[in-house]
């Protein structure tokens, strides 16, 4: 299954460092994962994620369950050989994405029936089905199937979720048929400090080789998900891998790491990619404005990736206006190198004792930038519609 | 400039192997050139082409001079610093764009006024200018600004068309002021054998580093383009480059390379890369067929590719239906490998005395897949519109 090691403690923040051992490799945490949700992180090959020096990614179960199907994967030896990657893998379970994306989704305390966003096809998804399908894609760490609210909602329907996922966690462990996989926990409880602790508790009792924090990231102040934190990782065993599920930005990994969590997955390095908003040591790029046009500087003079070392912001500039799939490649390829080299950075920060320098300098290099930033938002946000592929 | 020697010729046809010197490396011919529009092959890194081994590449003048506009490539140092390929580059001088792709297109004896394609702008390319564009691009090997005809036109038609050619082709060399740039003639005469004789003349006489023929491939029977070859290629000098421009499928760059044609570009491998059509040893691919759901196998057992050493069929099938970018890439990749592989045949196969073997080989393979090249044609055209990145 896997291992768990914790190397080091940060004497001035909840910070660790520690090995995450696979069938399929060992990780270093903290770690973030990059999404391939149909299967590929869209656009970038395994080569090159090992070339990153990423060992873990997280593919989505919704997406592989609506196609090709989990049992066209299975046939074809499951993920890591129907993908040719040969990391570390982790799926979700789907529970976010029937929430998020299916259509007509109904919940009872069976499982949950939805429309597919594909086709509007039906289907029914229990926790044991979940499992299933989980097993048959073959990812060395599996999710829990978990209910997600919409929030903000009333404190009576985020206990009432809360319950049912406890129970789907339970049902979950007991659907399982293969040994080779570990199965995470997840903590939701919408943001109440006291419903989090309580969910942490009751998941925890459950026992399960690692747990996450779900139903953060979906819109709420930074505060207010880093108060969360602070309310569930204390309920957490030290000796087990915790995961902040869909998060995030730069300085939340900084600040997830400091409150001791160990992995990370989000779409940011991959989708701000494809809409031209770069990310470097002082902040982000958009790079379709005018004043790149003929800047022969890479992205990032202090960045050490391919892209920094081969091309200049002209040409980003002119394969974004042009809408050249290179550049959604290069994009994605120096995003993802940023947000590797980031969290090798708060290792070796955490590991050396210098964690707290590391957060400061990381938070420093950006003050002047922060107008950029707004901007980056707002540019993701008009393009995230308009760039499919 | 460029040297251009011929190792050895073929004994039963017109081909011959050749060495095309650059300031930007040697080509050994045939070769053919993949296509990269805007500035980049779509989706392809210039390292990929190193490792595929092309050397030479074409880049649209009409499309670079709209967007980023030539002198923004000029100032960041030319094509080859601009988009960071280091191989040789051949600029076409947007003759064929001008009269394809543009809108309200007006040509006088002067030149010719249009419409861009991206926003309506007027714009006014004279030979002189087109010159320009192609010296500010600083391309290895720049073409002369020729008319281009829709065919069938009448006879005076295309012989107006050819005078005109003519007179921009000697305004052409007139107007250079680089040195260390080659300059190609083109050869007209739509599918007439004596105005292609007569063209092939008066573009001789003028005196250029290398003569391409151009207006084939537009729709015509095969046996068309290959009698206007046979009609044209005799009358171009042994020591000179010929170059079959837009062209094409790999029977045809085999019948160029029997007729004593040296150089090709085409959209077929990356274009088809992207609409799902894959060549192979046996003919034509569609991956979108279902019959690869579930087929482990490589696009072409017999590829040597690194497409084919590392993905089935069952997985580019799923990133086709998908959608995802990953797909197109690695489609395109294993087009262009095969393109290139091809190549080294011919090239190998003429230097070896065996080109006529090779040949029959070729068409041997495909004889029984006439069917599934059918369907991919039809293919192409569906999906040519809806896949735009």
């Amino acid at each position: 299954m896997i291992e768990f090691v914790v190397q080091k403690t940060d004497v001035g923040s909840d910070a660790r460092v520690g090995t995450l051992t696979t069938a399929h490799g060992s990780i270093e945490t903290p770690a973030f994962m990059p999404v391939g949700s149909l299967g590929a992180v869209k656009g970038i090959e395994p080569d090159d994620l090992r070339a990153l020096g990423y060992g873990l990614i997280l593919n989505n179960a919704y997406h592989l369950y609506l196609r090709p199907g989990h049992e066209v994967v299975a046939a074809m030896g499951g993920l890591h050989a129907f993908t040719s990657w040969p990391g570390a893998i982790l799926t979700d379970s789907g529970g976010f994405q029937v929430f998020s994306l299916s259509k007509l989704c109904k919940v009872t305390d069976e499982g949950v029936t939805f429309q597919s966003h594909l086709d509007g096809s039906s289907h029914h998804i229990t926790p044991e089905r979940a499992i299933e399908i989980q097993e048959a894609l073959g990812a060395d760490i599996m999710m829990a199937f978990d209910e997600c609210v919409a929030l903000p909602s009333s404190r009576e329907r985020i206990q009432d979720a809360l319950k049912r996922t406890h129970q789907w966690a339970a049902r979950c462990q007991a659907a399982r048929r293969r040994t080779d996989q570990a199965l995470f926990g997840i903590v939701q409880g919408g943001h109440d400090p006291e419903l989090r602790a309580q969910a942490a508790a009751g998941i925890v009792a459950l026992g399960f080789d690692g747990y996450a924090i779900g139903g953060l990231s979906v819109g709420e102040e930074k505060s207010v998900m880093y108060g969360m934190l602070n309310a569930t990782v204390p309920h957490l065993p030290r000796d087990r891998p915790r995961y902040l599920m869909g998060v995030g930005m730069p300085e939340d990994l900084i600040e997830g790491a400091a409150r001791g969590v160990d992995m990370f997955d989000c779409v940011v390095p991959t989708r701000h990619g494809r809409t031209g908003s770069l990310f470097t040591s002082t902040g982000r790029m958009v790079i379709k404005h005018a004043q790149y046009v003929r800047d022969e500087q890479p992205i990032d003079p202090a960045c050490s990736c391919r892209v920094c070392a081969r091309y200049s912001r002209a040409y980003l500039h002119h394969l974004f206006l042009a809408k050249e799939m290179l550049g959604v490649r290069l994009n994605t390829l120096h995003n993802l190198h940023y947000f590797a080299e980031l969290m090798r950075g708060i290792r070796a920060a955490i590991a050396g004792g210098t964690f707290a320098d590391f957060r400061s300098a990381f938070y420093a290099c950006r003050m002047h930038h922060h107008a950029d930033e707004a901007e980056a938002s707002a540019s993701l946000q008009a393009r995230s519609e308009e760039v499919r592929l």
